[in-house]
């Protein structure tokens, strides 16, 4: 099974990433810009055929090293 | 309307952000990993409410300054 990891700052938390490309895209003439906020993908090829407990350690893996849980949200599609 | 934008290294390019995090899961007892490939996700707000306009901005967007294209692939969703 593929796990497909969606990483992103939560809502409030400034992200300076998307500011600063946010300010790139404006210098290069791209205007009708709105916002921009820049997160990270995680793509995991598991051995495991069983979808739920792939679901189950996926959230694990996050909790304790893929996501910092105080500033960031994930969520998990399982294919 | 929104851009979501998946960037990716290219196939055959070394990952050692994900080699790095694929070994830190198997240290951290998380075995049946078989691949870890990290990339970046970028969301863009944008004014305009022409989809196919949209799409050619981003991806002047994308070949211009959000990906390298020498090493990077990318993927556009506009919703």
């Amino acid at each position: 099974m593929t796990a497909i990891i969606n990483i992103f700052l939560k809502e409030g938390v400034l992200d300076p990433q998307g500011k600063a490309t946010h300010h790139a895209l404006d210098s290069l003439g791209f205007s009708g810009v709105d916002d921009v906020r820049i997160g990270k993908q995680i793509i995991i090829k598991l051995e495991s055929e069983d979808k739920i407990e792939a679901e189950k350690e996926v959230h694990k893996m996050c909790d304790t090293l893929l996501a910092n849980t105080v500033i960031e949200d994930y969520t998990i599609e399982i294919r």
